[in-house]
């Protein structure tokens, strides 16, 4: 048993070692992808498909509960739409695929793979948006889009990735304003309450936002290693896209007028977040809410009378109360099955033996740190939920308790460029506004602005990098 | 009211005046889908996409029970790999989209936008059976696929549209031929139990057959007009494909072999399927598995005391029981609610006045007869499961009488081509199974061979075109 155990769990590069490689080894071996001739894109496997699923699930049902819609637009865009908003083409259309022929013919004018889709929703929006009465609209979609990147690692970059794409429009800046922030926090309650990943809520600086909008807001997570992950964004266009499109309604007031527009998203990367801040040496560990499998029962000595009997009834009895559980009773030895469903991450594993049974109990162990309850079979349901909802907490309080430990203070660009040399994690510090100044950070000390915080009090009044006078405390690190 | 009524009904054409205007009206009217810049390609609108969200959802968990797991392959396929099964190329290249650059730079090879995903499920699937401890694997997906089509129509044959495709691998011949069979059934029963659609279930015949399939098996619906619809295929491929990919697994005896592969899919076709068997000139008539809004209230003279408070106590009520409700409280009146609700093919819509209010009932009307109902409120819910189900036979009974009324038989040539000419309609006759007469019969009578059915006896013992001995009754016919 424990050899076998000992040969999976060496199977994966330690995190300490190499974070990247650990990273690889993981969405290999726990079976979440694979590689295919076509370059830079992935294969989601079934069990990394089903993360997915719950994911839209739960996203799916919180957005419909604020009023939106789900539409489907085409996955081609002419080149001459893509460029109709200047800023949008100039940040996009160096990293389109183009599809410049539809069977044996050249096509009349190429069309790229949508690398997200502001303009078709555009379009749309001018065919169908005539008086007041048509505001708001808030659609969405769930696609897949294509970015031509050079390096790619799976989930977190890659050429073609699944995401969904919010895109409204509305009578006012306030209410546009409003939509924006709501977004903002579904995602960060979302990551937190769900996924127990803590994250930090801002506004994106001007180098940082999306191609085209007036302010990009963020959920910004910091994984296990120091550096951070941009979670979902939350973009507010005001009338900009409209006007290059031409979308106008008559208001009440009998005047034309150009309606507000945001746009929000989250992509399969959410995936590679959760992995790189709760994994850890055996592989992955879910959060229960996205947990293809939440509890996983392991017979043991399954050969013994009454043994796979008492796994049913437990399995039945899990499912019942609407538990996700798989019931392992393959001939693999438990001490396989323990390795490899720590490997999956699945949040709890329960055990039962003959012994058990006799005493009519069971054990429960919890992937994140092994801790073992023997728990009588008359409990099981309440101690299921319970143990689900702890290690959900015990998550969060530990990726909470990361970020405090790596995030730091610097007041001078000579003490910056010190953390950051030394340390991967945020670095809070007070900023002019100045492009300049967040260029020479980028330069000098290889941190990119995160964020400027929404809840963060300023801890200075002059700019980290110039001394000259500060407008925003900014959380700078090394991002994924 | 009356006249609001009419004038919105007039902006649809009639049906019996022209079929496909009719349709393409309906499409429009009842907000399922927009069109845009992107040629030959749809946006499927809120309504529409909603429709396709049920469809989803009732076919998703039905395949989940026999045992099906989803995941997501790349939306590209290198040139040389859709080319590695002689067939399937020929079949697909002269409709892919090709991409010949990614950002600025030109591709050292070019990538089709998957038109089907065998040669991706095939790669994948080299890389992971190894064993038959490996079999059978029973993936499938929900994406978009691409054909370059050069007419198209909403729904029926766009350049993109949405399906699902399964692609499984198995040990022996047999269990491959049941996994074609078993799924063309859940198809059948989707159709004629979800959808109201009857369907008949057969062979195509080696002409029609997917493009490097053994044999595909299809549910081919007939339409109001006498057209008919492929509603779905499944196809076994026999080994053809795994030895084209090296697919090898080692078996129990110790011997290397190819395992038999399937797939099968639907797609948003249906949506046209359901629009086109049971619609009439008043619009949409939607079956209720996946009407996105199953009732419709409409509250009269709504100022009046009591009344709105009245509605939405049934809209909480049929809420309660599991029914997708929708109050229409605003300033509209009745009779414009009433048209816009039948376009909108809500089965079953609710009326609620004072005078209904002061008797204690409430009048449901049905979409398909619009037969009135007056229902003591008391028994609100049973009144309203057994419409909607009333609603579901009727529309299923109805499709059949008209496919039975355009059910021919011809014993020869000269009978067929006269059928042909004066109906639109399925002509069953006997078929020697020789390619030659298949295609004399669409060049003299232009039909195409629909199906060979599984259940369906013979008529006869000669080929109704060559007068040689026949092997097969073929319900031969024109489609969509």
């Amino acid at each position: 048993m424990a050899a076998n155990e000992k040969k999976l769990v060496e199977q994966i590069t330690s995190m300490d070692e190499d974070f990247a490689k650990w990273y690889t080894d993981i969405v290999k071996k726990a079976d979440l992808i694979d590689y295919s001739s076509v370059k830079g894109c992935m294969i989601i496997r079934p069990y990394g498909y089903a993360i997915w699923e719950n994911i839209q699930k739960i996203l799916d049902s919180r957005f419909k509960e604020t009023g939106v819609e789900n539409v489907y637009m085409p996955m081609f865009i002419p080149e001459s739409l893509l460029t109709k908003e200047k800023d949008h083409v100039e940040g996009f259309a160096p990293e389109v695929a183009w599809v410049t022929h539809g069977g044996h013919e050249k096509l009349a004018e190429r069309l790229c793979v949508r690398p997200t889709s502001e303009t078709l929703f555009c379009e749309h929006y001018a065919n169908i948006i005539k008086s007041y009465r048509d505001l708001p609209k808030v659609y969405n979609q769930w696609c897949s889009v294509v970015r031509w990147e050079k390096t790619t690692r799976p989930f977190l970059r890659s050429r073609e990735f699944l995401w969904q794409e919010g895109h409204t429009m509305h009578r006012t800046a306030e209410e546009a304003e409003a939509r924006t922030v709501q977004m903002l926090g579904v995602y960060a309650d979302f990551f937190e309450n769900d996924l127990g990943i803590p994250v930090v809520k801002g506004q994106k600086t001007d180098k940082e936002k999306f191609a085209g909008a007036v302010a990009t807001y963020t959920v910004e997570a910091l994984m296990h290693d120091g550096k951070a992950l941009q979670g979902g964004t939350s973009h507010n266009f005001g009338c900009e896209f409209a006007k290059a499109f031409g979308i106008q309604f008559l208001d009440s007031d009998n005047k034309l007028k150009a309606p507000y527009q945001t746009s929000w998203g989250v992509s399969t990367r959410i995936i590679g977040g959760i992995i790189m801040t709760h994994g850890d040496d055996s592989g992955l560990v879910l959060p229960p809410a996205v947990a293809p499998i939440q509890v996983v029962i392991i017979p043991v000595q399954q050969h013994k009378e009454g043994v796979l009997d008492a796994a049913s009834a437990i399995a039945e009895r899990l499912k019942a109360i609407g538990v996700r559980v798989k019931l392992d009773d393959s001939d693999n030895s438990p001490g396989w099955k323990f390795s490899e469903y720590e490997m999956k991450g699945v949040p709890l594993r329960v055990e039962i033996g003959p012994r058990d049974l006799a005493e009519n109990k069971c054990v429960i162990v919890r992937r994140d740190n092994r801790e073992k309850a023997f728990v009588n079979l008359d409990e099981l349901e309440s101690a299921v939920k319970s143990g689900l909802e702890a290690l959900r907490k015990a998550l969060y309080e530990k990726a909470l308790k990361n970020r405090e430990n790596r995030t730091f203070v610097a007041e001078n660009l000579e003490e910056l460029k010190k953390i950051a040399a030394e340390n991967d994690g945020y670095i809070k510090a007070m900023w002019c506004g100045d492009l300049e100044c967040e260029l020479k950070l980028k330069e000098d000390a290889d941190v990119t602005s995160r964020c400027m915080p929404f809840d963060m009090e300023a801890i200075g009044t002059k700019c980290v990098c110039c001394g000259r006078e500060a407008k925003k405390l900014v959380l700078w690190g090394k991002a994924y």
